[in-house]
């Protein structure tokens, strides 16, 4: 592999790959989403992005876009190229076939199958392999893919709307329409790029949420798996968490005891302190091949999510409205007394969604805000 | 008076009048901020602005500049010119000495001895008088001007610093660095544009604040008064905000009693169920040629402001921690419990200072959000 010196030529080329590998968000799903383009200089030949597991990768489909012209050419992908047979054939053999006489790759691939493989068999064919480019881009698009990989979990996205003074719902319980309808339609988004979406038995008994992906167009998605976390399994009986085509997976105790004919999905995790343990409930999804995991619940399940380290990203609309202080927080049981003990967080992103406010955040290490 | 035809040159000069005007912001109270642009078509001959109290008007300032040059200039004035004898004498007469031929202004001046007087005096002796230019901006501008003018009390806009869960305090009370440096800085210049600084003695007792202007350069500025609302006078032994130059001023309720020697401020307000009458409060202010009342202060004073509909302007910073359920909420006795009682705001503006996000916000008639 060369030293990597990348041209604004380069630069352009790998944006436009990431900007098509994107386009698989709602689709690839366990896959992690990969663009290609193939050009001479800045003459684009063939371009393509992996649609769906099975379908083809997307330096095949960029490669056949490009068909002769591919000789001689640079590809660029968004992550290595595969050097295995998986549910189709190793990339690394269509690149060669094809002729192309540079690869410039995002990153490497940290699926054990790849991790390096790829560029080592380009290389040792005497293509130009390069890898690094826009690098912080493509992890950043991949962060499902690459927290299972690498963390054995899934990336965790917590969805939370709340008023301007905090509060999820008012004093009577009630939650609906906190955030605008601008808000509301976004939220579908987020939850298509979900390989899961996360409740407790808690919100389906109060909210009753469907958890779906309904979009107002004919946009493409893979409907996420719906997990309920219900501990003693209460409410297996009821539920719009259960209608639809979106498969639905509840996680319980070891020692909940089904109606004998349950027919539902369902797997036992470990549980600790008389709770499901969420250490097991997100190790059990990345064995399930979950990617990233969209929560959407009260402020039991966030708090002890972020309790427990497990939030990775916060999105958070925040709706120009007061509810008060008897109405309900934002996330419950933190165990927070001074201001010493805070939750220091990031702000990624801040955009005006309809009349909300949309706030992208990570949290940083406790104490460090 | 001609009905109002302006050109694209007449948008500029009164965009440039307004700029101008705002450069009296920290200085000009209790008069209101006004700004005077002099010029031949898009040829400025002479601009000022009012700075302060007994010093030259904007017109006086301007014409000064354009001299000879004023004749059968246009003259663009932020408000109507006055007409009457004040601490200095009328710009009409400034106006038609210097002959110019055509007078633009934003707006009238709804004090009751200008209120239209100007406009007629002007065209009485032949000169163009056209109003209504960028009015909503001047009327923004002097926004508390007109409150005091028109409803007879001032423009009152609350400050807020919260966590991004809502909390303006830990559990143990300490309030200290909820925002960041750039936000502090910037509270400096809200305060800086108000006539008072209101706070109440929960606050003198809990945070010992100095409530001062304190700027990084040498920025002219008029101290505002500091008012601390004390209903039975308990406080006045002790605080910051007893030092230095800026006045202070207590509020206290008619019966109570203060030792014999105590040497301050101070003033009786009526009191209702056992509390200083915000409205009262708020007249005092109003009678005492306040302008801009600045609210620094607790949640219970913060909401009882609230509730008594007499915010007209939130600047909230909103940190990006979290400081857990148990925390001092934002307002205190809204009496909120059901969604539909809501008190809805507009957004006005959205803008990060810092790692702070902040919000300046309307409140709606309540239950309209």
């Amino acid at each position: 592999m060369t030293t990597p010196a990348f041209t604004a030529i380069d630069h352009a080329m790998m944006a436009r790959a990431l900007r098509l590998a994107e386009r698989g968000a709602y689709t690839t799903r366990p896959n992690p989403m990969v663009g290609c383009v193939v050009a001479h200089g800045d003459d684009v030949v063939g371009e393509g992005f992996h649609v769906r597991r099975g379908g083809p990768h997307a330096e095949v489909v960029a490669l056949a876009a490009a068909g002769d012209r591919a000789r001689g050419a640079t590809a660029y992908v968004t992550l290595e190229p595969c050097a295995h047979t998986g549910s189709t054939p190793p990339c690394v053999d269509a690149l060669l076939a094809a002729g192309v006489s540079r690869v410039v790759a995002a990153m490497r691939d940290p699926f054990p199958q790849v991790d390096g493989r790829g560029f080592e068999r380009l290389a040792a064919a005497g293509v130009d392999v390069a890898s690094g480019l826009l690098e912080a881009q493509a992890r950043q698009l991949n962060r499902g893919f690459l927290s299972r990989v690498e963390r054995g979990r899934p990336w965790v996205r917590v969805k939370l709307a709340m008023s301007l003074d905090g509060r999820t719902a008012a004093a009577d319980g009630d939650s609906k329409w906190i955030s605008g309808e601008a808000s509301r339609a976004d939220v579908h988004r987020w939850r298509a790029r979900a390989g899961a979406i996360l409740t407790a038995s808690g919100t389906v008994l109060a909210d009753d949420p469907a958890l779906t992906v309904r979009f107002d167009d004919d946009t493409l998605f893979v409907p996420p798996l719906r997990v309920v976390l219900d501990a003693g399994l209460a409410t297996t009986h009821r539920g719009r968490v259960r209608e639809g085509d979106a498969p639905t997976l509840y996680l319980h105790a070891p020692d909940a005891r089904p109606p004998r004919d349950l027919d539902i999905a369902r797997r036992a995790v470990a549980v600790q302190d008389g709770r499901l343990d969420l250490h097991a409930v997100m190790a059990t999804l990345g064995e399930l091949q979950i990617n990233e995991v969209h929560v959407e619940a009260g402020a039991s399940l966030c708090g002890g999510l972020l309790k427990a380290g497990l939030v990775d990203e916060i999105v958070l609309y925040v709706a120009p409205v007061l509810l008060g202080e008897e109405a309900r927080p934002l996330f419950d049981g933190l165990d927070l007394h001074t201001m010493g003990e805070r939750i220091g967080l990031e702000t990624l992103e801040t955009r005006q969604v309809g009349a909300d406010l949309r706030l992208i955040l990570r949290p940083r290490a406790s104490g460090t805000a």
